[in-house]
């Protein structure tokens, strides 16, 4: 942001918005709170930017050498600035390594680069993390359910069509069909992975950069697996996240149908399970009460992750190519998905292996016969 | 919440919960953060049943001036209490006093009462408030709109359909008819306010108290102009807060509209107006751009303003009748609703404003006859 | 449509689409299969509008007589005319009108009138009748659960939270709540009805006429409370579409509610509520069971209706002020909502009231102090 | 259905909704108008069947020659039979076979299968006949952007962000931003297709068949590349179903992008482009105007597509496991969006491929460097 004004030796690096921006303006234009999650992400982006600006002879070894020296002590603690009062996350980061080297040096660092596919970088990477952390707490649930199917290839349950009695089968079986959604969640996730894992930096603005960059080397050093190669769809586009969000929703989808047969299984008629104590709560009024608190926080929270991927479709919906302002909505809504996925998918792990085991004199009898595949 | 236990004599109480669960589930259930912006609604409330219980004989005099000399201090400073360490702001405000008196008198402040109407009330005196606020803000950005046509009463503009040229008018004409909606908007929360001003204390956890309250008496304490009648009811539904949220997305999308009118007008294309300085943002390599941030925020917020609308009919939907943890997730729905709406009102205020007025080289010309009413 | 050709003598009345239009574009573009449902709308306004045209001198008592003659014919037998060949029906009905008449006198017919305003005036009338529907339907509703509360006063029952056994009460209590949630969503409608009871003919395409036009006798003779004040928020706006879509989200989640609560009671485990054969289906493989596929779609479509109003307020969202055909999708939406709404009311109603009573046996037990207001 | 009845000796083969349920709730019930789409899959899909019942021996050869021939009849002429009487598709098959053949030969036809595991058939085989379908549209669509950009290399225009003048690029380098995002949309589909192409017959109603079926064998006839092996998993899931609307809610998305840039760059104001008559709509007042209705629908219908997948993921939030009728609403959903998908893609090809050449008077103009990748 600030190359721009060092060229005309202003010591002013975001005239307008600093000085006469309305509070409320700034409070409703800033993405500070969810851009803490991405500062880590900037950094280390900026670094690979300034290594590939050192090799194509822009930033001398000093000045690298200052510039990563700057940001190695933020990727250590990201707390030692304050995002609350910048505009966003880079902008911040870029005050934090002008202050720490000096105007020239860290002027220099955004040289053929933009916000506009800055900001695309961090969250790809954000989103690469997150992916994988999802995709072990899906596992670790799998495990779990797994360890449970295999104690109980003989325990006869009900199977319910309407939520009638319909057919004898056992509890294995059904722990397998949960085990089935999550491995095509699982699957799902991969996919998005690899899309998702392509480096737009060097998008620029949105027409790419002037400057001689090595696309390809900055997206190395960032364990990128290739390019956005356009760079208008390096910066406009969200399809991706767009992606990934309705991947999440349908994982919580698939979690609240488990909460919400546990939660059925666990009333007083059904009695089919028991929740340990840690997992549920109590009554004020009621203290012998087990409330399945937890699982009924999934069910909720699948929905309000549903209201998450259609609120930023609806942003996307009719919006001009090229980057508008709009796309930062998309900060707020993976973070918040995310963040119930994961908190999902470990309630639901205690829960399921907490759970004392299907009580048997509640089951069913007799003996299923299983068809040839 | 006390209260049970205390008739068995305990210490502890808030056992189950506040010793095993572990971290990831308290995390999850805590609605802690949401929770801060209801304490001061809980403080007024548990003000005025202290006051019907003492006057039906269950609080000593000495008991309530206790309690009252606690909450008083609370409602002064909100910030004496750290909810993040308990499961919800009851349980944490309930704490407090009992520290600040005894377990003996603060146990028995939620006598004849559950956290289930409990939360309905906090959520009702909330809403209350930010009617209010967010028609106050309708009101300001009517007035600053009303000005602007005052002075542009024959100030010819185009008129457009399908974003072609259609008829010319007046921009008084147009400014106008964002009027008109934002007095339906205006109205629509005057009616929403009217039905949520009605005390659900009383409800207890969903059949009543078999103690003989007094009903109208901390309705009346509390302003409100009726009961909800059954205690069912009061404690399950939430049918108002998805009309609260429905008008707060019919509000956005207005305001939606207007900011792409603006945003469109204030194109080089069209040329309308020109957004000033304070309101726009520029760009880091293009310092003479001037973004129309602000508007772009406003469009996108409506977006999500919807997604959590769509998100909260979805937690209701199917929920069996009763309080389920599932509710819980209302508070993060309405008080984003809230926030997203007040600050797109008072920025949408600072930027036609700021405006500068309607660029008359660049209109059409000519006269439009006005049809007789 | 007509007029502005009849002035160039072409005999030709739509020739751009009709000629050129690929298949799949006029498939695309038509409403045909909406616009049957508004067709007798579009009679009587124009009748009303031709009415009016006669009294300022645009029309001679014989060209009236002629048209009303033609009009009258389709008011009681719509299928007259084949809107599948049409754009929309306001086209088919002027060509109706002018085979029926005259070129000369037909074409007179929309002067002073653009489908802008017509098709929100065929729009706002379907509504209102809708919306008298559907409180009928609401009516019925609660007398059946009045009656069913009033032979209930003395059954007890278990009331849950967190499905789990909470305290006991009475059967008429529960089903008094729904009443209470059913009178709000009565409430609503009527506040709605008095918001789209406005007549909006007048706002020609955007900017009116500029012809004399009487707005106040049209609107009187149309039923309506008032008018649409100012003509680009006649043709533009369409928030009390999205406020009567809301309200018809919110009675569907209040229906799936006591749906849900329904398929709980009547299955096995809790065996509270025997559902009639004839409300319920078999399956194949298992004729005993009662399966309550009704009451199942009823919370199925409480979903799809809230996706409707996500829709159609995703379809408002960021829209540039004026008419953009985005705006024919609110038909869709609002007559499925309401088609959605109208048969769940039935279903539900011939649920209830044909389900054997609550299985005493299998209730609680005890009494329940009823707290004082 | 009918094999239950058979061993009563009744001739009466779908006795309770069929005597007794009240025509709205039929009405409610019945899947008719979209069953009438899978019609033809559930003709291939009992052929398929009843080979394999044959080989198993269930079926003689003279009766699977019975069966075959009538229902070969209705895979040329799927009108021969009337849905609407009947609740749902399989129904009226039946119906239609025991008509063609005899009570004894045609109620043999559904050993071994339900109508659980038969719809989910169905939905699959014509999921599998959609992907192709959009795929080969999508195609199209990228052929006719790919012609323009080869045409338009050096045609210089300017690129916009935040809808302000940015940098100059070329007309061919935004093309290809829409390529590669149609790419995207194209690669989703392939995945989806993958994960939809398993094939759940045996299934059986939840819990398998215990008649020793060869799932092998039907999942080859109807060439599926193989099995969803656990039978609830079979009958009870729609997570692919998700991702399939949500893959269509994301391409309407990316289809409404290119319709705002189109609609934008068509106004007299930017005047970039000009859509031909044959795909524009002029207005009756105005008959000079070409006004961009299909695209103003394409963006209007992706918001309603995004609807119909939050309708669909609401419906599946919190859904006990095993067939509930609520699944039945899977069909308005993915038919009504591909149905939305398709036509757009159309009117999209239409339109670029009929619009003027970028007009370069108007354009920008310049030299841009790209950046080295």
């Amino acid at each position: 942001m600030i190359s721009s004004v060092l060229q005309n030796a202003s010591i002013v690096y975001r005239s307008r918005s600093d000085r006469n921006l309305e509070d409320n303006m700034l409070r409703f234009l800033s993405s500070g709170e969810d851009d803490i999650e991405l500062l880590y992400y900037d950094v280390l982006g900026t670094e690979a930017h300034c290594i590939m600006l050192h090799e194509i002879g822009i930033l001398t070894l000093s000045e690298l050498s200052q510039i990563l020296h700057a940001l190695l002590k933020l990727e250590r603690n990201t707390t030692l600035i304050d995002i609350a009062s910048f505009e966003d996350v880079h902008e911040s980061l870029e005050a934090f390594v002008i202050q720490q080297t000096s105007l020239q040096t860290g002027g220099k660092m955004h040289t053929a680069r933009s916000r506009n596919d800055q900001v695309v970088l961090d969250m790809r990477m954000k989103i690469r993390d997150d992916i994988n952390n999802t995709s072990a707490h899906i596992l670790d649930l799998i495990r779990s359910l797994l360890k449970k199917a295999a104690e109980n290839q003989k325990t006869i349950i009900l199977l319910y069509t309407h939520l009638q009695q319909a057919q004898v089968g056992t509890f294995s079986h059904l722990l397998l069909s949960y085990v089935e959604a999550l491995f095509r969640d699982l699957d799902r996730l991969y996919l998005v992975y690899n899309r998702i894992n392509q480096c737009p930096l060097g998008g620029g603005a949105i027409g790419g950069s002037s400057v001689r960059i090595k696309r390809n080397r900055t997206a190395f050093l960032l364990g990128f697996r290739g390019l956005v190669i356009n760079s208008i769809d390096a910066t406009s586009s969200r399809d991706t996240v767009c992606e990934h969000m309705s991947t999440l929703g349908i994982i919580m989808t698939t979690l609240s149908r488990i909460s919400a047969d546990l939660i059925l299984w666990s009333t007083s008629e059904f009695g089919y399970i028991d929740i340990s104590e840690e997992n549920s709560s109590s009554s004020s009024a009621m203290p012998q009460k087990k409330n399945p608190d937890g699982l009924e926080l999934i069910r909720a929270k699948a929905a309000m992750t549903t209201g998450l991927l259609t609120g930023f479709l609806g942003v996307m919906k009719g919006l001009p190519t090229g980057y508008n302002k709009d796309l930062q909505e998309d900060k707020e809504a993976f973070l918040k998905a995310f963040e119930n996925v994961r908190l999902a998918l470990s309630v639901l792990r205690l829960v399921t292996s907490g759970a004392r085991d299907w009580l048997n004199d509640r089951g069913g009898c007799g003996d299923i016969g299983p068809s040839e595949r």
